[in-house]
């Protein structure tokens, strides 16, 4: 099968009939996909394993540590066909197409978009994952430990996952450019100089139920209207940040009752880790105490300078989270960034050239030439 | 059994673990407190019939027309155990004591909760209810036609129920007092001079899905927002109009990605017709057009003045819907509100004292040996 056909293959897997791809975490959806991973596999002669953390992984027959290659294979929720899988397809074919022996990986739970946990496979293969995120439930009530152990994932073994680290002696990632940055240069794919700072923020606004009609406008406590004021506030950043009200939930929801309390979530990003501070700092200083928390937070990353020298080309910086940025902190990792030319990502119209990815795998296949 | 027993039995119809009333119309909780109006009827001495637009009846053995007097049995979600409840509690107490014979009414989805259809059954009965009705769902995608016939109310006989209205002399509904004007005017319970103005108004926001990180603010279309924006300046309004933005529903709703659409349910009451003229006007003009949409609007209504100088009292002005205000169209009708210290409603706290009831079921009563 061709490059160009495999990701057509994949495309297919975890697609919805109204054109969204979803495949959360440990579920059928994912399953399906990592059945396609364990095709490619064999059919480029690797074995597949699957780490402590349920990262799978395909080895070569060949004395390790190897570069590792790859990417992720679960989505958000109605998201595109192109983020992460592009990059676990674009392992295999670099695989192919390189003289080095070289392991594709698929990292789990990339985006955090069912248990909030991004970078789960990759933080837990770098040992900072914390355990106490086995609790959290997803939208159903289920706990992501159980939903590990019905998946075939010892949650008890996680802590493990980074003995399989020594296996590697770097990581290269190819990705869907998610802003039109690459587009901007000119170029059909160029190197990740870093990942900005960024941070997820949960805030509750808490009212009082009461009757919509007939409570005065002096007498009602409305936790809908306080969110919205502070959302209006907390989304007029100007670039190079980036603050978004991502999720909301109305508590009772209901046609003629003032809204109770409301929970939103806030995703906010910037080049440097004060500029999450600052953000901090002016909009929710005012907030009632108690009812805003960080959820996860990363100060941001910058490449390693030789890996970046070997993939070459202009550079740009990348205000998304990556499996490589959790990586780049123990062994040397780089990116390459495929261009799109609407920037549109997380959505079911992320759109990607064919071509354009075969010009950052040359870059990829290029830099395991050149690295050490 | 005491009318003050009476009131805690209903209490415990319908009451949530979590101490709430959720009575949703055409459902197994509806049901249950049917049962407990037909066992009320027959302690009275009262038949029970169901007209054909599903609102319960409990008739005298005497000739017709008779004065009715009730509310309703259904419920919002996580609402308060007095509305509508009261007042059909309240209709077989008035029975009992009046001289005259009386009919007990329990009227059908006067909350509207679940297909957004608010006074259903006094609607049908006074031959305003439109058939399209029928077809809208509710949460769960269950059609409004289906929950009727599940229920044993046939959808195709609704139009019939204009047919019943000639069995009433007029109409009388006692109920909670929804904000505190009762209270301030410190008397235990007053008549109602007439309804408020109202409106219910669905909004869609518009904006694009899309990488919630890397999507730079220039680039992107927020539609909450947007609707936040909207939400502000919506309900920053000043008595005695009221404006609440009171559900809304975020797609796709996920932890990183951009908002794609946003709908919103907004709630307008005002003393006069002209009141919602002027909100809609001034906030919804600059919005997309087709965006936004009336689902239902009533001008309000001033009761009769006989029916008012029979209750006596001091008067106030309310602001919520409610079934006798529905009839006063066709027949002569009147409300006591019951005076409610906090103002608290639709929500699982709110409160009236039993003795305030009384108060309240004896100027029906006394207002039954006035009128003709």
């Amino acid at each position: 099968m061709s490059w160009a056909g495999l990701l057509e293959e994949l495309q297919i897997v975890g697609r919805s009939a109204t054109g969204g791809t979803t495949r959360l975490p440990w579920t059928g959806e994912l399953r399906e996909a990592d059945e396609w991973f364990a095709g490619r596999a064999r059919a480029g002669g690797l074995a597949v394993e699957r780490d402590p953390a349920g990262n799978l992984w395909a080895v070569p027959d060949a004395p390790g540590p190897w570069w590792g290659v790859g990417s992720h294979l679960d989505s958000v929720r109605a998201g595109g066909a192109w983020d992460g899988a592009l990059g676990v397809a674009a392992g295999f074919e670099v695989a192919r197409r390189s003289q080095r022996p070289v392991a594709v990986i698929s990292f789990a739970d990339e985006e955090g978009a069912r248990f909030n946990t991004p970078t789960f496979g990759s933080r837990a293969l770098t040992g900072r994952l914390d355990p106490a995120v086995l609790d959290r439930v997803d939208q159903d009530g289920v706990a992501l430990r159980d939903a590990l152990a019905a998946y075939g994932v010892d949650p008890a073994g996680i802590v493990r996952a980074p003995e399989w680290l020594g296996r590697l002696s770097g990581f290269l990632e190819l990705h869907i450019d998610q802003s039109r940055a690459v587009w901007d240069l000119g170029v059909p794919a160029a190197t990740v100089s870093g990942l900005a700072a960024r941070m997820r923020l949960r805030a509750r606004a808490q009212g009082r139920a009461n009757h919509a009609g007939t409570t005065s406008m002096e007498d009602r406590s409305d936790a809908l209207r306080a969110m919205a004021v502070q959302i209006v506030r907390a989304t007029a950043v100007a670039s190079p940040m980036r603050a978004t009200a991502t999720r909301m939930v109305v508590e009772p929801n209901a046609l003629s009752t003032i809204p109770d309390h409301v929970t939103a979530w806030f995703d906010c990003r910037g080049p440097r880790p004060g500029d999450l501070d600052g953000w901090l700092a002016s909009i929710w200083d005012d907030w009632p105490s108690g009812a805003c928390e960080v959820e996860s937070r990363s100060d941001g990353v910058e490449f390693d300078g030789g890996v970046r020298a070997a993939l070459g080309g202009p550079e740009v910086p990348c205000f998304a989270g990556h499996d490589a940025g959790m990586l780049a902190a123990r062994i040397p990792a780089g990116m390459v960034l495929v261009r799109n030319e609407r920037g549109v990502s997380h959505a079911p119209d992320e759109r990607i050239e064919v071509a354009d990815a075969d010009a950052g795998i040359a870059m990829l296949v290029r830099a395991l030439e050149r690295l050490p």
